[in-house]
């Protein structure tokens, strides 16, 4: 008779209100993996107790900052053993680090640092933790794109030629950050968020995908960065081509200032023998065509999905999964990982990882580089 | 400071392994407004027990059967106040007004009877008990539904004249009962399904969903029903034409016999100033064309959007949502109902209730009578 | 070396500033098979001698009645081989009949009379005359409806079940008819269009569509039609429930009032070992899914296409063909079986035909007999 | 009363087979404003008169070379008043040269010639020629487009901020040339095609249609040009970045290798107040952002279009038209100048001209040169 058990956690920022953490909390519920423990939700006390009240945590498990609640959480005999980190981009690297050194796991919004220096310090510091990091590439989690990186991978698509990335919005093209929007005021705000805007937000996400899916990483590429959106202090636009060492070309393009874009984050790639296209929007459908034979479009859990993809799937084909699925998606990998890690040693698999997190934080920089010199450079 | 307050639930049927037990329990996890306490999830005790490991109950809170668990519960401070029942129609009844008797609010999978009789005598049983009664016709959880149903009651189609409603399945395409696939084997046993095959499992929702979203209700009906698959003892398709008392007209098409179709549930209205149009598996769009003018793609969360689809939303547009999201805002209306119900009186508002599921089991008598007899019946 | 011949042709009606007999010419003359060379195009003379001269035809051979034409014109060692007729309804019959007598080749628009006792005559009429009839059902002519019919021939969705057609349209949504506009006038004037509205006018061509595809037709139908527009003579809203003697059921929903729905003509047909789905408005794309396999989308020209397919096909897939040019494969094939006619026998293959423009009234007839009584009738 | 006149007209290249030949037939056909009286099909005079026997031209009118065809012609009362030049690329300029030099009207194929030096010197001669010179930059022709850039025009999309054009086919994934497939060979000939490969056969469209719908041309391009199939000689794929004076960006995707894609023009330009999306496979959709509104689909002659679209259209929405009546469009306004120009002055008004033709050539000289040198480039 098997039990269920559940992983205990603790959240830094995330308080009622914000968007992100909201989000992870469906997620880590979905699947009834996680039982959410502790947190610290606000630099102040006041709000971060009525945000806690709010989510159910018990008000004894409120801190008013990290090292109080490592310290404390370490000593209880139910206390927390990961931790997730929901905070603006520049808080990530050093609670991250912290959690590790206490010796929880850690479960973190991209991009992973707000710099580079510091992301490699952190992705030091994970190798030599033995501790489970888990980087939340969300998109990585929906189910048809790990049907699309197992076709890849079995050679449907034969050797890749070409990538096309795409994730286009809508929601910056104008000044939000002078009208007080929160989640715009600290998005363009290099202090907080990093150097890269739209490139950070969200490019990192469609590099993310785009290597998640081919197996392969670019060692070059050649960005233009624009900032449409006057006094605006960080990129809402990039143009970005990308060369492999297989010979294989890429293309991203990111934008905040699309105006009809939503969040179409979209992803197609073409090898010498089929290719392989999907859109966010309609995360459901993969459409696979190989050379010379009708497209076919494949849906979640129907005909011709493998098991890894089924794997990841709550419902029949037909009811529609989404977004927080996906997410939920990762909370589970994360709840099998850390519970294998308990009595002994765990695997990631498929999960994004810190050197996931390096390499995003490298393709920031490489952009800003290659956008200011306006030539190639290595990634 | 608000504290979350949760409903304390315990489930009859769905049984670790049942599809429709997990989504229920999914959707009443995700946004942490239930607590499920108890169950009777298998007629076999040991599986039971199983079942609540597996699902995380306590296993001093898993009954042999229903009084049993109703007699316990009732008698507990911390004792379940609702209970929901996935069972197999034909216990839907006898379950909904034992529990409607012991006291407990009811959440009731549809159709909400086998037959039409018991239907009635449940649904004067909820009118008596004061209790909540909330049949999950999911369909009616999605916020671009809601959006919709607010549209046409503030007359932007203007005078309803059609009706075009389909719920396309293919997976009974062949005799699946015959080769022992359990959710096949129920729906086509008159006995446990009730005299409705896809009409009762498929053809309900289509029809609720139109008098959801129009706000009026067919006086008389054509129905011809067919069961294409041989030996299968209950219908597998239906064509179906609507008049309404206004003049306007309908149709319905259900089947589970039409190849390549997942489930494919739509709808479209039409009227004097405009048209709207939506489709299940593509749930984040509803079209809307007024009289005169350019199509609108209208997108949860989007541009256009009312208060009352946004409430049913959880994260931004572009971020897809899907059938478990629409699930689970059923149950969040649930639980706010019976939560006011702990302390006065509730509002159910669009949550379907008895009075549908009532209304479902006349469709699918007037359905059979109608195809036997070739003529238009009064529904 | 072969040398272009042309089918030398008159045009009844169809004057200058009329729709369809503007398509006419445009379809008779894109593959260069007609050379239009006489014509009847106005009851008044000084206007139908304005006409030709806008279309170039010789003055010497506009005429002021069909007689007239048809005497002159045999008399002529270039005189017209074949006649197309494109009047409003009522004038079909005695024109196609005359033309015949007077030993033309006859290209006529549907519905091919006013009345079925009229159809019934000039079926006769034509089996009597071994000449050619054409009844101008143009999206029997559209490449992608090629495929389908040929697939259903060739087993791929194996035995007939499901039979979804639909034509709704909504450019009657309004009561044009009474502000004059001309196409509205005569199609809702019993006198002219016959007793058929929407469904003499768009339902015959949903119906012959169904038929053209699945090679079965109906033997009973249950109608409801409406008049959805006040004072509105004839139906603008059809629903059909079709029954075949193959145990197949159908469904036809027509309708002119629908409002977001342009030329929305579309047909889905389910068997036993596939579906099909087309979309006039979509016409380059079939969607044909096999039992138990991911959904293909065949293009015209593409990959898995059938040579009937192709040979109806201009330019390479991917450079979108439409309507015009759907017409105009019926001019192909209607001028290849003139010319055969020259010399010997023809056969007209899959062109539309005088028994479909009988079938046609037929639909019409039944359709209104069925939604006066209320009950399935032969048809 | 007006008496049609039609453009009398001679073809260079375009014998029976080719495919492009026979499609500015039809074009020219459609419209029923041009008569095709005389040609050079072929190099081999047999050959050559064959084909002019297939397409229907008077075989005494049927030359062996351009300067024998421009010398009779000129010298006929009835003879040709514009020639067609449907040759491989590398031919183009100096028959087009030629017939301006002997008077007469060019409609000319893209790439307008092989080399940039080629196409200053033809355009110079253009300018000083007093003729009409028009390039056949096809998907100019679609009202959806023309639709497109009379939104832009009036400031629907507010100040341009982004455009993203793609062209993507995959006829060439595999190396046809190799094969013999004629098609293929010319056009992966640099002594035929010009340097340019997919840049020259398709990026010229791409980037010509951009300008059309925008108004603007960019100053400054980074290419990056791959030949992915072993052992061809021009590029088959290419990624490009572009710059505007105004501050906008450009993307340019052109590929034919890309599996699944037939014929996928795409273009997406986004403003400070609205975004516009159009697909070449679905030319009758304009999809319609405002900021902050909801996404319109507006439809070739629905609501919402203007009269510079509806002018280019030919049956109502709903009926598609396509690629054919796109170049027919072409086709119908050069008759309007060319007829215009019989009697005096002439206005080429949206068609595109040599100066266009210019633009293509100076488009692909940058590519090859950024291409080369990893650099941005001026254009």
């Amino acid at each position: 008779m098997t039990v269920a058990k559940r992983v205990r956690l603790a959240m830094i920022g995330g308080g009622s209100g914000a968007f992100i953490g909201e989000v992870h909390r469906i997620a880590a519920r979905m699947d009834n993996r996680f039982e959410l423990v502790a947190g610290v939700f606000n630099a102040d006390p006041v709000r971060g107790r009525a945000s806690a009240a709010a989510i159910g945590i018990d008000q004894g498990r409120v801190y008013e900052n990290e090292m109080a609640m490592f310290a404390a959480e370490a000593r209880r005999d139910d206390g927390a053993e990961a931790v997730v980190i929901v905070t603006p981009n520049h808080l990530h690297g050093a609670a991250a680090m912290a959690a590790l050194d206490a010796g929880f796991h850690v479960i973190c919004e991209k991009p992973m640092t707000a710099t580079f220096a510091e992301a490699e310090a952190l992705a030091a510091h994970v190798r030599r933790s033995g501790k489970i990091f888990v980087l939340t590439h969300t998109y990585t989690g929906y189910p048809m794109i790990r049907q699309a990186r197992a076709m890849v991978a079995a050679g449907e698509i034969g050797t890749l030629r070409r990538v096309q990335a795409e994730y286009a919005q809508d929601w910056l093209a104008e000044p939000l950050e002078h009208r007080g929007v929160p989640g715009a005021v600290w998005r363009t705000d290099p202090a907080k968020a990093g150097l890269g805007g739209a490139i950070g937000d969200i490019g990192t996400h469609a590099f993310n995908l785009a290597g998640f899916v081919t197996g392969e990483q670019p060692t070059h590429l050649l960005a233009d960065l624009t900032s449409f959106v006057a006094g605006r202090r960080l990129d809402d636009d990039a143009g970005i081509l990308l060369r492999y060492a297989s010979g294989a070309k890429g293309s991203i393009w990111v934008s905040q200032i699309a105006v009809g874009n939503g969040n179409n984050l979209s992803l197609r790639v073409y090898g010498t023998r089929g290719g392989l296209e999907w859109r966010q929007e309609a995360p459901e459908e993969l459409w696979f065509t190989p050379l010379g034979a009708p497209k076919q479009l494949l849906r979640r859990n129907g005909a011709g999905v493998v098991d890894a993809a089924r794997a990841t799937s709550r419902v029949p084909s037909g009811h529609p999964e989404g977004y927080l699925e996906a997410f939920a998606n990762l909370y589970r990998e994360a709840a099998d990982a850390i519970l294998a890690a308990r009595t002994g040693s765990f695997d990631l698999r498929a999960l994004p990882n810190a050197e996931d997190g390096l390499r995003g934080l490298a393709l920031i920089t490489a952009c800003l580089r290659s956008s200011e010199d306006g030539c190639w450079v290595a990634i």
